[in-house]
């Protein structure tokens, strides 16, 4: 194994390839074109005879779906006594397009990609989508388990604080607005009263949901109040949701 | 092996949950208590000293993304020369709430859901609730492959028909209106001409984006013009998107 490898290592065209991923992953890819196909943007998409579009989309869609399931594992095991809410909420911080973003620019991947105009490959998301299709080539290259591997103790670990994603403050407002939208109910936060004068101005704000109340909280800024609100609000939704 | 597994059903008082989970996905249970709260419903929560909420809630978001990975791979491999759209809309078909719902009916899951009361037992998503639950449970339990394994040879092979699913059209139109929402883009149809007179008249819709016309098509009917449209604006927008 060992010798078959420095083998393709030394003698290989692909050798710039194998060492890249050697030195970011720590391990040896097994069928290098996986890799390759993984960093082709589809600014450089080839098409075969057959209409068939050859670039990193259906390996991002694969890459995609195997993070979600590794960071829900990850997750899961880690904080055994928190709920599903938490760990939703941490595993969008981590999943999220701008993080993917930010994490294949420090793991070096960016400088690999391969695009067939400046455009491509200055496209904001091209780092996340290539670090995904690379994490789907790793997958149908060496299976779940060694993926799992690779992406909780080389990357996760190493490069993500979970601390630091923990003390993230989750947007409840734009939550609640997305699901009234999905959901084409009505959602709007009004202030419905102001309690003091002057430095010691309250704002009470109201959640009104398919213009029923069903929240409200006080604080000396509206934008304060609303973000109380709408967190309480959040949870009222929640529950209800999942009973429907 | 065999031996233990049948001193675990024959003695077991969960002698009941063992046999169902062997003939409805032929394998016993490991540690099948991992499986019992797969099926305990959120409106039949106990709470724990440490406030910790015992439900199955926890494995449902665990079940949800190992679906997702595997029906993903599962797509990946059966259709090699299909874009990844086409993967996108395939899997919404397969792991849509109504489609999981349904599947654990037919599997016979939803007779041994234990909730809190009839609100509970009756609630619409307690089904695929369960189902992914329960999948999350089988992968703590068993490991990727065996999950991966059960769910496409006993689930998706024997309960779903992907030449079915193939041919339910997707609706472009409440994509793009979904889209629309989430961007904060207005995004409309609107009829912008009619072409000839009774039994022949036709329609031509375009779609707006940001009121500016990105597709048009043809039909002798508002809705079937609409629909064309729909179909190649969601593509273009597609395309757009993935180049920002």
């Amino acid at each position: 194994m060992f010798l078959r490898n420095t083998y393709k290592v030394l003698f290989s065209k692909n050798k710039k390839i194998y060492k890249s991923i050697k030195n970011i992953f720590g391990f040896y890819p097994g069928n290098v074109f996986l890799y390759k196909l993984a960093l082709r943007h589809k600014s450089a998409t080839r098409k075969k005879l057959n209409g068939v579009k050859v670039n990193n989309e259906r390996l991002e869609f694969l890459g995609d779906a195997l993070i979600g399931a590794i960071v829900a594992d990850f997750l899961f095991r880690k904080y055994p006594f928190e709920s599903e809410g938490f760990l939703t909420d941490m595993r969008s911080k981590i999943v999220s397009r701008s993080a993917l973003n930010k994490l294949s620019l420090k793991l070096g991947l960016n400088s690999h990609i391969v695009a067939g105009n400046e455009q491509g490959k200055n496209a904001r998301s091209a780092g996340g989508d290539a670090f995904e299709a690379f994490i789907g080539a790793l997958y149908l290259d060496k299976g779940y388990n060694f993926t799992k591997h690779i992406l909780v103790n080389r990357i996760i670990k190493l490069h993500l604080d979970m601390e630091v994603l923990e003390s993230i403050e989750v947007n409840y407002k734009s939550k609640i607005v997305e699901w009234s939208q999905k959901n084409k109910i009505t959602a709007s936060f009004d202030v419905i009263d102001e309690i003091g004068k002057k430095f010691q101005k309250q704002y009470e704000v109201g959640v009104f949901v398919d213009g029923k109340e069903i929240a409200r909280a006080r604080d000396y800024s509206i934008r304060g109040a609303e973000k109380i609100a709408a967190e309480k609000a959040w949870h009222i939704l929640s529950e209800n949701d999942d009973e429907n």
